[in-house]
């Protein structure tokens, strides 16, 4: 599998390691190594080594950036567990979000094909998500209770606890090891009114605190905010009035993986007498795993197929749908752009985006939003009134965390640098000493041993070892092919298109045996560049004539020069710098 | 001249139009135009027509969408005016930002070259920016007092009040006509307590109010803001503690165009004995421009050269740079990337984003914050302080201009169509009756006449007529050469690259001479897919050969054969779909 290094600009900035990159030492101790997560945003994965024995926690993915164009997603790279594939004991995943199982079927294969432990609600989305890949192997599910149940990894003892987030059967990992206990919180939040579900339990993470901590790793997504995340409980009285006051239909929007958000919306649906229809594959999807799992409460008449839906007067009606960012495809995109099949906008709809939006979205966001807006529509977002929570910890309850926790050792996880290091600062304002807290990259391997200490004392050192967690990125289904070569062509092509120059030569007179023929695409339009193009053949024709009367040598220098002086010539004709491709045919 | 009208799914929502486009009628009337700057931000131009009377105000250029590969920018469509050129008594710029004068360059030769009226500062930025269009003609600008001056063009008597913006020299335009008076804002905000600037005369705003206005057109890019805009004093309050407490170097970003923002650091940089080096292309024309017109304060010797900046301590250092928007090939961009001639971030380093974020530009700069913060900065950005204050009006102070004013008739001018409402709706709040406000679409005629109306009566209508608005887009430079058909080919190859399959075949056995030569760029990596592209070539034999006996009839359905068949088979093995191009040769 070809992993390609990334030197482009863009990508250098993110590639600014301390640590050097050399192989990793045999030590004893316990490992811990984030293959993703830190620096960025996704692709979480977290490996616990002792000894001969690793888990693995969470195998997410990572949206591409910009300069990534036609990448799907990022995956971790997983050439530290290459030969050491028998170790792999077992996969946790601590909830079913894309960017902690999206990696599952590209990854599971390759480690051997590890027993999957998660909750019953995961473990439905996984298997979903699995049906994609007809190439990927039977994955072997157990489903765990996180209230009570106990897991054996080979050394590792794992239990879990229940954490809020935006999904149901959320969990952190108690990984209790030989040298101590290690809690990761996996995405969380607190909420003491969560609606449809569990909030989280205090009062078992304090005893676990009770019993001394090592390390514990925490979300760091919202160590940037100050305060609470406000409650699930705000969200569903801003939506009441919304509902209580709609005049037409309502179109809510929101990530189709924000179930809690979904149930709150069949409930005061169903409070206000309102039909629903759900639009959006993964909107359906979702809804349709988490109601045979028995996580949807939804009752029998509520949602509504596709012909019925305009049987009900407007103010009976309420469209659950995808589209929230903006994504070009999804339902709210479509129906703003009049090509859904049969919702388009009225006068009196209210439109509802219950969600954030991603950091990179905003503008098609506000263009989607204005051309709602256009066509008449009311549109209520989270920036108006309260009607979206996010999934994570503010700075109040990351606090809360730690000191819930105590532990020895910090570690900031999920975040971008500078959120891990807020994260840092407030684990330090609550007596954790600076030199107990790993602010550490992708890859850098953090140990603990027992060297030189006392019986019963942990030493814990953020080495300056890496292992490798250069991007392998997935396009369709090449896997880790799309390297720095692909994507810069991709880029040049995007900004100024490309030329091609078929030159055909007789292979004994070296001569032309007919005018050069050009092909030109996302450059300028053909039909209207007769002049530029006639010129072109000719000095194409002159490029070669020259050759031929001495210089020749090689198709390669021919194309070289044609590639020279053409793009010269074009650039100062138009200033543009399309990828040149000249092409001698001898025939 | 080439203007496209663009039809792809992401153009289509904004081209979704109210009123249909027929040829404008004959009317008598005043008509009032806006050729850009409603739907959009961005390509400000206003037409004023009466009779035989043409005066324009602003001619700005519109940054390119996401969905706009390789586009510079965009200007406005002035198709409206071919056959009037004669008419135009001449252009006015309220300011030297290049949304209101970036389209000077390629437009003014079109309409023929008319006198530009603009105040001092304005008329520098011009004739600088005019020097890089060499093909472009010598422009013929006049400078205006807008304290004082009063022009008249044709029918129309044109004074002028100072506004506040981030640009010393803003200012509104009074435009009398036969049929009452217009007020345009420009681009505008209320600042009581300005640096380095005066305040908007209110009384005078007042006292023309007082005369009866007709028509007021303002600025609503901050309509969707309650409150008033924060003063720059409270920026230089806040700047001023940075300053004071900062243990190393200052690097401040900012826009080069918010002068009256450079004049307040250099004031700082001063006033705490700090030596300054300024950096970037735009920052140090637009610094030198308003320095040499008198608009920028500097003592001598507070400005450096790079061969002194490391001569002096830490603390006594400041850089005044471009990249506040992580521009790729600005200052900050680059200190960041290490790729700096001689400026790379210390430890002590305090960085200033003092500019608010454009949207769409949030993932880069929250990479570019991260990247510097990773180096060890101290990073501080308008979140967190108050270190920038915006040039708009928000709601109070644009609920203050149309009280002043108090016009028979409302335009909101300049932002989205949320943004456009909004403002409506404070103007409605305020008495206008909500039939005389306008919310117009680009191009969309609004026209006053006495018609059917008693001695001294006019009425406004917004009209069911358009003139044409498509985009006008400049790529290097091509100006309106780009269209749809090459931007969606620039995004289809972005997304998944090309494939060029090349067959020569014998003219007249209609056989192939040779195997058929394949180019891809942007799909996949060549040297890992030799299976790949030998079964292509396989089936490409195969084809040919169908064709040869019996189906061949043309090149074309050879070639459409060759894109269908191989392009299936390609999405097959890789579930991607580059644009491919077979070319058939005749030898």
């Amino acid at each position: 599998m070809h992993q390609p290094i990334l030197k482009n600009k863009k990508f250098k900035q993110r590639r600014t390691k301390r640590p050097s990159a050399s192989s990793p030492s045999a030590s004893d101790g316990l490992k811990i190594i984030c293959l993703g997560g830190l620096e960025e945003i996704g692709r979480n994965m977290v490996i616990f080594e002792y000894e001969n024995d690793i888990i693995i926690v969470d195998m997410g993915l990572q949206f591409p950036e910009e300069d990534m164009p036609g990448i799907d997603y990022i995956i971790p790279n997983t050439a530290y567990l290459r030969g050491k594939e028998k170790n792999v004991r077992g996969v946790i995943i601590t909830h079913g979000h894309y960017d902690h199982i999206g990696a599952i079927p590209h990854l599971m294969a390759k480690i051997g094909n590890p027993v999957i432990y998660t909750a019953k609600l995961t473990a439905g989305m996984i298997k979903k998500r699995q049906e994609e890949f007809t190439n990927s192997p039977k994955l072997n599910i157990q489903i765990v209770d996180p209230d009570t149940d106990k897991i054996n990894l080979g050394r590792f003892e794992i239990e879990f606890f229940r954490v809020n987030h935006n999904i149901p059967d959320s969990f952190a990992a108690v990984i209790r090891t030989p040298l101590g206990t290690v809690v990761h919180t996996g995405d969380f939040k607190f909420d003491h009114h969560p609606l449809h579900d569990k909030p989280a339990d205090l009062n078992r993470i304090a005893r676990i605190g009770g019993e001394k901590v090592l390390a514990l790793l925490s979300d760091s997504t919202d160590a940037d905010w100050p305060g609470h995340q406000i409650s699930e409980h705000d969200v569903e009285e801003e939506l009441d009035k919304i509902f209580e006051k709609a005049p037409g239909r309502i179109l809510l929007a929101t990530f189709a993986s924000l179930l809690n958000r979904v149930q709150q919306v069949i409930t005061l649906a169903e409070k206000f007498n309102r039909k629903i229809i759900i639009e959006g594959r993964s909107m359906k999807t979702n809804v349709e795993i988490a109601h045979q799992l028995g996580y949807l409460n939804i009752k029998p008449g509520t949602v509504i197929e596709k012909n019925e839906f305009n049987k009900f007067p407007d103010n009976r009606l309420l469209a659950l749908c995808t589209g929230a960012q903006g994504e070009h495809n999804a339902v709210l995109m479509r129906i703003a752009n009049k090509e859904h099949r049969f919702i388009e906008i009225r006068k009196n709809d209210t439109v509802v985006f219950s969600s954030s939006v991603v950091p990179g979205n905003e503008r098609t966001v506000q263009i989607l939003k204005d051309n709602l807006y256009r066509q008449g529509a009311q549109v209520v977002h989270y920036k108006m009134l309260d009607v979206h929570a996010g999934g994570h910890a503010k700075q109040e309850d990351l606090t809360l965390m730690i000191r819930l926790l105590n532990p020895e050792y910090f570690i900031p996880v999920y975040g971008y640098h500078y959120q891990l290091i807020l994260h840092a600062g407030l684990a330090e304002k609550v007596g954790i000493p600076s030199k107990n807290i790993f602010v550490a990259d992708n890859g850098q391997i953090i140990e603990f041993t027992k060297d030189g200490k006392r019986e019963g004392e942990v030493a814990g050192k953020l080495t300056s070892v890496k292992v490798p967690t250069h991007y392998v990125m997935v396009d369709g289904l090449g896997v880790g092919d799309v390297g720095n070569v692909v994507l810069r062509d991709r880029q040049i092509m995007s900004k100024d298109g490309m030329f091609v120059i078929i030159v055909p030569v007789d292979s004994h007179s070296k001569k032309l045996t007919a005018e050069p023929d050009i092909i030109s695409r996302g450059f300028i339009y053909m039909k209207e560049a007769d002049v530029l193009i006639n010129e072109v053949k000719k000095r194409v024709v002159k490029i070669v004539d020259k050759h031929i009367s001495g210089k020749y040598t090689d198709r390669g220098s021919i194309r070289g020069q044609i590639r020279d002086e053409i793009g010269q010539y074009l650039f100062q004709k138009t200033e543009r710098r399309p990828m040149i491709l000249p092409v001698v045919m001898e025939v």
